[in-house]
């Protein structure tokens, strides 16, 4: 433990109520909240900001220069880096551990080529001081010296663990071992001189010996959190001993040749190609995620006991090589809500072949382990606040409740914001418009760009910033429809009716204007509003208003750059004071990693999974008429958004 | 249930306190014990006397004729069988079913060509009436009729199942499922309308669904007990639901062709071939034997849900791919005693793929399961009379003890008995000279061989035989050499010294003399000396005397043929009166039987392989002087064979 912030370590119970601060990078303004003591190297690895480092953080290639501009921080000098360097403020990000909030320029020459697909960091690692949670992974690694046999001494290789296990305190379940252990137990008992490791895992019935090892391996122990998307796949490299998240890796799911939602992914696997064809090729990117991970830190595949995939139903499903016909079917059923744990040979992930597999448990067929995982990261399920967590993303899954009940609900939202069914929508990576202002005199917009690049397209944030900005500017109406007459060369007509350029070609990445069409905004209001619809649909299954919800949790990859204000315009987000929303980014993945870190937090999720109630809205009247009422901006109940109507009614003033 | 006999039939608590008769077939003079109500056909089959039924057994084909001599039975008239048969005495086997004690000639047109193994039978049957066992195998098949889900009961396939299984009865422990019926219960359950049974496997801690198959087949469920023997292979098809043996089929182990005896064995899989090559003959040798007996029975392999399989350490390795190296090293360690129970698939035995796999525990590198499925077949161990059970196979292994306490030796015999090491050895199969008697005056022999042909070499008890005759005959004398200056041209110089000739080579099958040379004789009586000093040994670690021993149990494939008076006079067996000697055939697979039938006998047999103590007899000082002084004919100390003293004494007298 390199011994800075307030973690507690005891044996294998660690308390991580570690400090946390918070590194903003620049020039691509990236946050990521770190460990106190952490290198600025990890830092910017974590927030998904790409520095070079040949020499892979050793301090000997001097390439990983950075500019502290305000924070508090520790540094060694390096004969890598000249001394006029230092002094105009450059350290080695390699040498340099943050000891509080830090502001950090990473100069040009450091970037690395950004071709790759952008990392999503952990911009939820916040939630972590949470509470206090102990360390208690499903397995264990323990060194064991035992006494060899002698003719007086005769029990059996596989007696002679058990009995050292017993002697060291295992004895508690019944202890057992596969068939892969056994075959290579007595060459390694005895290649070591009886002096090995062995890994542990538990069930809740059983321990099982699930590797042994020559010699005292017990610090290589690690484990994989994993958030299985339907459009990315994200992962977790962590030290099951301390708890450390050393690494993050995502990619694009490889599925996405196979369509782009989960509907699309079931009607490929079931009248397509295969299941198997499916699964395989989200195992290809799950293996091609540990590859990574595990070459740059230097660790051995073999060295990874314990896998916890949260995920959608189908994407669960999926992943374990079920046949998800059934999810699409009327009444939705999916094999299962509640995962057995696997190996991870049965499924062919290249860990160590007896790894546990384990997905977080869902609710039902359109609430998955990903809320599952959602609820428990963010605590919902524990606090007396009544609270609406949402996940913005291609289903929009909703949960309503507090620690005595849990609803939950799929809006069918569809995947606008994740840039489905819109012309020029995009995920929220480099090139993408996220935030936009129109000038209410000029209606000419003005774009803010991930990356600072080019733009490629309008990612979730980009949509309703857009949209709000093009309402209350005047360019379009309460029903979306575009207002005639605009004194404006931005609004034309285009293949599919009147459309706003946003960006003229001359300025883009790709050489075409980025326009938004009527029927793109169509497919947005539908999406807004069938969010909204469910917030509604779900508090007047309780009897409940959104005065009683004390808090918004908004998670999702775009979560964490929505403008609450324009949301609320749009009538995406109800019309309440800005403190009650939260942004807790990937909670998906969060969850994953509380789950692959305690036996207790897997149980705790089957529980809020077998706890949650799920409401099914595609039969609900009373979800289809909210619908209807919300599918103008911000809603045809005005009176719900007092605050809108106050700035439209302002804008009327000064026009 | 054909309804006849005392067994009483209680959903799956069968009893098998069933009605046994005896039926003795001829000419080959085989018996078997069968339930009464058995047809004649099964009872041939279980005695391993190859009956003509092209049909399969259907009445339909006439060929399966024989002829009771005597005996208690019911039969039935046919086309098939002309009246003037009938009159004759000619049965149709398959239409016939025994009521008591029978013999049965089977004419030689009804006999089946026999160059195929002669099958073991089922020579130990007799035993299960001991006692009243409950039938509760590891698996049972429970027919489910399943409420189909809606949109109010929208709970996943598996929590609806899971459900179902609590209301009939099944909740008391955890239910878990592979993730291959996973894969197919949502196309099964939908396929089936929600009609289904499924296949529950109890472990000591959970029970799993191992299986699911549309509508109602709670009848086909069958198990198979393997007697995996270093020779040969022996499996018992048993339905599950009754206990019954349907069918028994055995074969040479394939891996005879790495050697005779379990050293040889290990030698191969350790320095010339591979583990894995040895695992993977034995897995071809019993899936022959699974191919056979589910053809024949017209059954399908996936319905064996379980298998039991008992055999020595060795083999009980090698079946489970285990490394054997560390058996043949000082201080002769298994890697494993308490098997754990495997998966079929794991190991590639073509039955269903998830059914259980167990092999009965063992004690040591030199006593294993087939001895412990021994002792739970033959009961020492819960009667109060001290007991010796005895397998005189290629390690000659003891147990000595009664309820109270348990110890147990390999005497490292040699494979003498099975044909190793002797000439014209050879184990107990049609060709074999069984028994010999040598004429006091002219030294001429008369032999028996199985199944009256033409001899091609000496099985174990013919070996016995000769070499008690020999020695009373005047032919050898105590030490076991040739008396010199005999008046007969049967003894003669051979390549190795001098030999008897037991059969002229016109007489033979093989066109050479058949002999026994000195060498030979050796080798055997280096053999019954390891076996008596076993037992003197054993006795002597407990301060007892054979005095004190009531019952000695002789197992192993030619135990049933054994003369006992002969074996007194060769000093294989102690010189005690006959009564205390029992013979129970192939103990190994009766016991695997048992285990296979009841999770009690399961939890017996591993207590019984905790309790047994093990003595290595190979760094025992006393066990070499046994040795030594029991390589004499019957022993250096006449006085402990006080029978055949007198025997020899009249002998000289009528000299």
């Amino acid at each position: 433990m390199n011994g800075a912030g307030s973690a507690v370590f005891h044996d294998d119970k660690v308390l991580f109520s570690m400090k946390l601060c918070k590194v903003k990078f620049f020039p691509n303004e990236r946050s990521i909240s770190v460990r106190v003591g952490s290198t600025l190297l990890k830092a910017a690895s974590m927030a998904g900001v790409h520095i070079n480092a040949s020499c892979g953080g050793a301090g000997t290639c001097g390439k990983c220069r950075a500019i502290i501009q305000e924070g508090s921080y520790r540094t060694e000098s390096s004969i890598h880096l000249p001394e006029e360097d230092r002094e105009k403020g450059y350290v080695l990000s390699c040498l340099t551990v943050v000891e509080g909030d830090c502001k950090v320029e990473i100069p040009k020459e450091a970037r690395r080529g950004e071709g790759a697909q952008v990392a999503t960091g952990i911009p939820g690692m916040e939630l972590l001081k949470i509470g206090e949670r102990e360390i208690r992974p499903r397995t264990k690694k323990v060194h064991l010296k035992i006494s060899p046999p002698t003719i007086d001494d005769s029990i059996s290789d596989w007696a002679r663990l058990r009995r050292d296990l017993n002697s060291a305190g295992y004895g508690e379940l019944t202890i057992t071992c596969g068939l892969s252990v056994l075959r290579k137990m007595g060459r390694v008992l005895r290649e070591s001189h009886w002096d090995v490791t062995v890994t542990l895992l538990w069930s809740s019935v059983e321990l099982e010996v699930m590797d042994i090892e020559p010699g005292d391996v017990t610090q290589s122990r690690y484990g994989l959190a994993i958030d299985v998307g339907t459009t990315t796949v994200v992962a977790y490299l962590v030290h099951l001993n301390t708890g450390e998240v050393l690494d993050v890796e995502s990619d694009l799911n490889a599925q996405i040749r196979c369509g782009e939602d989960v509907i699309s992914r079931i009607v490929y696997a079931t009248e397509i190609g295969t299941v198997e064809e499916v699964h395989d090729l989200v195992i290809e990117t799950v293996s091609g995620l540990i590859k990574r991970l595990t070459r740059r830190n230097g660790i051995r595949a073999e060295d990874i006991d314990s896998v916890v995939a949260a995920g959608n139903t189908t994407m669960t499903h999926l992943l374990y090589g079920l046949d998800p016909r059934t999810i699409r079917e009327e009444p939705y059923i999916p094999t299962v809500n509640l995962f057995p744990v696997i190996k991870a040979r049965e499924i062919g992930i290249h860990s160590n072949p007896n790894a546990s597999i384990y997905a977080v448990p869902g609710t039902a067929s359109y609430v998955g382990g990903d809320i599952t995982a959602g609820v428990l990261a963010s605590e919902i399920y524990k606090s007396d606040a009544l609270t609406i967590f949402i996940d913005i993303g291609t289903n929009g899954e909703l949960v309503l409740g507090n620690s005595e009940w849990l609803v939950a609900a799929s809006c069918s939202a569809g995947p606008a914001f994740e840039g489905g069914g819109v012309k020029f929508g995009m995920r929220a990576c480099r090139g993408a418009i996220e935030g936009v202002r129109i000038d209410r005199e000029t209606l000419e917009p003005e774009c803010h760009v991930i990356g600072n690049a080019p733009p490629e397209g309008i990612c979730g944030s980009g949509m309703i910033d857009v949209l709000a900005e093009m309402y209350m500017a005047g360019v379009i109406d309460p029903k979306g429809n575009f207002v005639p007459d605009l004194k404006t060369d931005r609004v034309r007509p285009g293949e599919t009716g009147l459309e706003y350029v946003l960006v003229r070609k001359e300025e883009t990445e790709i050489g075409r204007d980025i326009v938004l069409s009527a029927s793109d905004i169509d497919n947005i209001i539908r999406t807004k509003g069938a969010i909204y619809a469910g917030f509604r649909t779900l508090l007047g299954e309780m009897g409940l208003t959104f005065r009683e919800v004390e808090r918004f949790i908004i998670a999702g990859g775009f979560g964490n750059y929505i403008d609450i204000e324009k949301a609320i315009i749009l009538g995406l987000l109800p019309d309440l004071p800005e403190e009650r929303f939260h942004f807790i980014g990937n909670s998906s993945i969060i969850g994953a990693y509380l789950v692959l870190l305690s036996k207790e937090m897997r149980l705790e999720a089957e529980e809020i999974a077998r706890r949650m109630t799920y409401i099914e809205l595609s039969v609900s009247r009373s979800f289809m008429d909210e619908y209807m009422s919300a599918l103008f901006l911000p809603h045809t109940d005005m009176s719900a958004f007092p605050t809108v109507s106050e700035i439209m009614q302002q804008k009327r003033g000064s026009d």
